[in-house]
């Protein structure tokens, strides 16, 4: 049987399939961990829309039911200042839609609830002890960092550009998630806010694995063996899987979520800022639509979204998705449609066995 | 040694490595194409800013060097109708440059220099009989078709999208072109004109490959033999190589756009339709800063060219490249730096390597 080309994310994790189960926020669920895990790839907790009590005892649950190594996922941004403007834009921005749907302008627009990695999510990574800690959107400020590194947890972090990859190297990151402009879900951007110069995979993953000496995962586009394989040929030593994951029955998606993956293709999706005010991928419906996928008037991340819940809290009531995120990459149609450990065992066997044919 | 793991392209042509030369309109030489197709490749002849008897001529030289196998390639878009209300707010968009070189408002603007495929241009192809007839923007009129269909020739097209790829396929090309996001230079795209949806190279290729019982040849983001091989893997026939083929000595290249590819990084570049009226992937200056890189006040391809004319003339006079098109895809520091030969077997001898040593 042919073996793995680079076992250096394999050895650096502890884990036997070098695939990683992408955190996703809202999506991704202590099942689903559980069943990464099991099946020899690395689990993965989202953190950024839990508590850090939940977050505790989402690792205690993946704890207790798998010895595998977890990989725990903050979101570091900083909190936006507010900014009324922006914001009065956006809500004249949205006014026609809360005259359609028959909503009151003036109701309380609860905000994001994306919360950044501080004290109290690090005295849970302190006490817990994840074997993997990764970040998104950059890293913490130092001192938390150094926190983290202290508890031994292997840490990486996703770049978008060589640049990000290098300062990510430079600070001390233990691998490097390539993420190709075809990912789902939000742009891991930090240095760069410029959607226009963002890469493809294929031309990102060779470019960081040159740039840097620790090894890359490669993030974007890749939904089966075929781009596990390739992965490995443009030099990644591991891939990050999201999008075929959210198919699973683990996984928390929302029927016309759920619905609008079963059947897009590959140019269903956009990047878009409207709801949450960082660039995201997913798939294009009304409100993107008719606003244009980004808008200069979309509040800071995450401050977007509480103009829009009134509006998504009554379309979805009726079953609708047109007003809501509904992530995806570019290659929902190659997902194999099974249950998370079953896919994880999949996309490394069909990866093995392709690039057995090719290289015979 | 490694054989290709596919060899439905080199059958088809009749060449021996797996490496098309993309063709560039203003880039390209028949210098080029004969280097490359001495080697083994694709050689390559853009038509699109040649008159026929320019074409003709090229031809010739090609032919009366290399017997080897010719892909002639052609624009198929529809000349536009004036619109003067547009040019008019190109125009006003352009003034500031022109106050700021001292040009004069009034000067006539040549347009475009892009002609698309004809019966003049057919005639030739009837007469010469290159091998290959590739178009881009989609498809001529089924009687042109047709008449390039009886000298013989293979056919084939760029596809950005599935349904571009079928469209293509249906209309009998003998295969199909996926062009990544990634890739320098007009994008083929014909059916949609969203550039927000266009996809990655990793992606695209696979669900090609998957919805068309053709041979694929991927293209974008592909500047060296791990690139290659990784087409291969994804389910490509064949590669299409552009920007790699701008650092060789038969390429000709304004000096300010060479030391521009000299040191892109993969961020250097984004869509932008300010040069021609029709989106394609160039190095971010100071025109695509400013005006941002796509503009709806750009006029129809090609006419966009027209009114920069007079101020590119004064600005490449002083050496710049700031208000020039200086097409390239995202993989231009991967590339080996070697004349058109040595660079078409070392992408060839490269792939072979990497993909016997990740089989192995």
């Amino acid at each position: 049987m042919t073996r793995w080309p680079d076992r250096r994310i394999l050895d650096l994790f502890g884990i036997e399939l070098p695939i990683l189960q992408a955190p996703m926020a809202g999506a991704s669920t202590p099942e689903m961990a559980i069943a990464v895990g099991k099946a020899g790839g690395l689990a993965a907790l989202a953190a950024a829309m839990l508590t850090p009590q939940q977050m505790a005892e989402a690792i205690k649950k993946i704890r207790a039911a798998s010895p595998a190594p977890l990989n725990v996922n903050f979101f570091c941004h900083t909190p936006p200042a507010d900014d009324p403007q922006r914001l009065a834009s956006w809500q004249a921005r949205l006014a026609p839609y809360y005259a359609e749907l028959g909503l009151d302008p003036a109701a309380s627009a609860p905000t994001g609830g994306r919360a950044p990695f501080d004290d109290a999510y690090c005295r849970e990574v302190e006490r817990l002890k994840p074997e993997v800690v990764s970040f998104h959107f950059g890293l913490p400020e130092q001192a938390l960092l150094e926190r983290v590194r202290a508890t031994g947890a292997r840490i990486i972090a996703s770049a978008t550009t060589v640049a990000e990859a290098r300062f990510l190297a430079s600070h001390g990151c233990d691998a490097i998630i390539a993420m190709g402009v075809e990912a789902g879900g939000h742009r891991g951007n930090f240095l760069t806010h410029d959607m226009a110069s963002q890469i493809g995979t294929f031309a990102l993953v060779p470019q960081i694995a040159d740039a840097v000496s620790v090894p890359v995962i490669a993030a974007g586009g890749i939904s089966d063996g075929r781009g596990v394989a390739a992965a490995f040929v443009l030099g990644a030593s591991a891939v990050q899987v999201g999008t075929a994951y959210l198919f699973s029955p683990e996984a928390t998606v929302k029927p016309w979520h759920r619905e609008a993956l079963e059947t897009a293709e590959a140019d269903a999706t956009s990047l878009t800022n409207l709801f949450t005010g960082r660039p995201a991928r997913g798939i294009a419906n009304r409100l993107m639509r008719e606003v244009g996928p980004l808008s200069p008037d979309a509040p800071a991340f995450p401050l977007a979204g509480g103009a829009l819940a009134p509006i998504r809290a009554k379309t979805e009531a009726a079953g609708s998705g047109e007003f809501s995120n509904m992530w995806s990459g570019q290659a929902a149609r190659l997902a194999p449609r099974l249950p998370a450990g079953d896919l994880t065992r999949k996309l490394a066997g069909d990866a093995l066995e392709r690039l057995a044919k090719v290289g015979g």
